[in-house]
């Protein structure tokens, strides 16, 4: 089977006006709809209702919805049209409270209209310079899961099988992923692959999501529960494992999906490499090590009837963490926009924060 | 909160004629109903609907069973009744094809049959002798559970966390179960406890009946999902793992529920005893390693469309090993109805069995 090109998660279609186009991932897998985003308040309701989800593409979905919020605007005068772009942004920041990559999104919107706007640009102006800084969120993010896609691929041999949890794949960003880049890479690159993609308990984004995408672009993809890695591994089954991260630690201490943990640990008993790709923007240099980083914990009902029905005893306790940490000595490497990190530790991160 | 008696899976009911009344296992947790079976066409249909289930259980069950079929049969002759009875194990042992436990408990009711044939005793001596062959079985399978409970129990001091994986609890057993007996047995001894149950996907077996049971116990419960039991480790909430086995090799290897391997790999990472209970018939002396354990490969369905819904890619390819195998130098200690054999090999096996 030849690989096709990744999911295109979302993109802005036409010029001024134009609309955004993403995929309907609420409808995953059981449906493929474009869904066409062409009011602020839709592209809000787009992002709190998951149609559009992982860091990355929300920042690019808030961007563009700026855009959707100022395209018409041409008639207002210089300081109608900056009070009115403010509050688009303030509208499109109550979509999910949590995500820092809207905010981090809406920001670089807001920085770009006060120095337009300092610099004396008349409103068509204005508007073309949210464009520019719109569509350079979007390409910016698209060439940085590609360049850590070609990083990775240099790490995969013709024939390998690869394992990966959760989703951190093309549609979590506007381009083809983080962990899942290096895969499309080698591909493209015409080397046979083979995915075990863990289907990622309690919201199964590995059943629901990897496997689709990977599925889509012709990546032979096989669907296991998180608790067969050991045994894939085991089997022998398994060359590396691919996950991505929400946040890594000075000490490079990683923090991702919950699961993660247990994976790794499998892999070190295996001698398996364990690669954790993640643009620069995921580190954060303000927390010495993994222990500082803080785990949020979400609802029972996720475990007892997140899909659809209750399969626990009624009133069972629960512990639900959304996330666990892998420590640094665990991690073979960490593939970033700047190159790979092997064994990465605190001064390797340090200094690929310097190459930023 | 004291501990309650655990669940009682099956028991008999009054004399000659009685019947069996066992808890309704495919309704749980939703509803506690207690099944009567009354009739061996009842009982196979029981045993093939899972209603009741756990090789031990099964074994009884099917024991009982034969005592429904032959109970009100005083006024066949002798050689009536020897081959009405051996018609009665023919039916039952249809009702699960592969249920070892099966099989081995018609061998008994078939061997007492033919050895108070051949001493001559009249029909309602041989209807006693069944009565007396299928309480045997029923007390015997009690006593081994209760005896691996004492034993097991040594290792839980009062105030300890304990984390197991999928059902070898009373549900599975006519007793108090493998896996669960050292922690019914250390809260009969009025030690606090506290259970981490793993879900055990991909049916579920650790929500749906184990957290049930250890709540209808009274003793604290905590469902996770498998991919959180390395994490609640790492948090250090575990004093120790307990868990069941469905085949022990000659060397100690041990064949269980799928996830049980990456559990264990945790727990070795984490410095925390990995305990295996289980009685000397869970030893196969034929099988040298594990690595000689058929693991049996089940449906895709089981993955992708287990919880009532489809929540995967139609046609995703899956991989679904119902079992997998934990090396014996992961197992800290192998408690059997003759004793704890710590960090076990095929010299302590071949011993524990002479014991036997």
């Amino acid at each position: 089977m030849s690989a096709q090109a990744h999911v295109e998660t979302l993109r802005w279609e036409g010029q001024c006006p134009g609309y955004v186009s993403m995929v309907e991932q609420t409808l995953l897998p059981g449906q493929h709809v474009q869904l066409e985003v062409r009011t602020v308040p839709e592209m809000v309701n787009a992002i709190y209702r998951l149609a559009v989800r992982g860091a990355p593409a929300i920042g690019v979905a808030a961007a563009f919805g700026v855009l959707l919020g100022v395209q018409d605007q041409g008639a207002l005068n210089r300081e109608e049209f900056q009070k009115h772009t403010l509050l688009v942004c303030d509208e499109l920041a109550t979509a999910r409270p949590t995500a820092v990559n809207l905010f981090w999104a809406l920001n670089r919107m807001r920085q770009r209209l006060a120095l337009d706007f300092e610099q004396g640009l008349d409103v068509a102006g204005l508007i073309a310079g949210l464009f520019e800084e719109a569509h350079e969120i979007f390409t910016s993010d698209r060439a940085t899961c590609r360049r850590m896609g070609e990083i990775g691929a240099e790490l995969i041999a013709d024939g390998q099988s690869l394992l990966t949890h959760c989703n951190a794949g093309a549609l979590a960003t506007a381009g083809m992923g983080t962990a899942l880049a290096p895969m499309y890479v080698a591909a493209e690159q015409g080397k046979q692959l083979h995915v075990y993609a863990d289907e990622t308990r309690p919201l199964l984004q590995g059943a629901r999501i990897t496997a689709w995408e990977l599925m889509q672009a012709g990546i032979p993809v096989t669907l296991i529960t998180d608790s067969m890695a050991a045994r894939v591994m085991q089997e022998g089954k398994v060359d590396a494992v691919f996950v991505g991260s929400d946040r890594i630690a000075a000490n490079g201490d990683v923090c991702n999906k919950i699961g993660t943990y247990g994976v790794a640990l499998s892999a070190q008993a295996h001698g398996i490499p364990f690669y954790v790709v993640a643009p620069l923007s995921t580190i954060d240099p303000s927390l010495s090590d993994g222990s500082k980083i803080p785990i949020e914990e979400r609802p029972a009902a996720e475990i007892t009837e997140g899909l659809g029905r209750l399969t626990a005893p009624a009133g069972v306790d629960t512990y639900n963490p959304a996330f666990d940490v892998t420590p640094a000595r665990l991690v073979t490497g960490l593939i970033t926009e700047v190159g790979l990190l092997t064994a990465p530790d605190a001064a390797s991160i340090q200094s690929a924060l310097t190459r930023a």
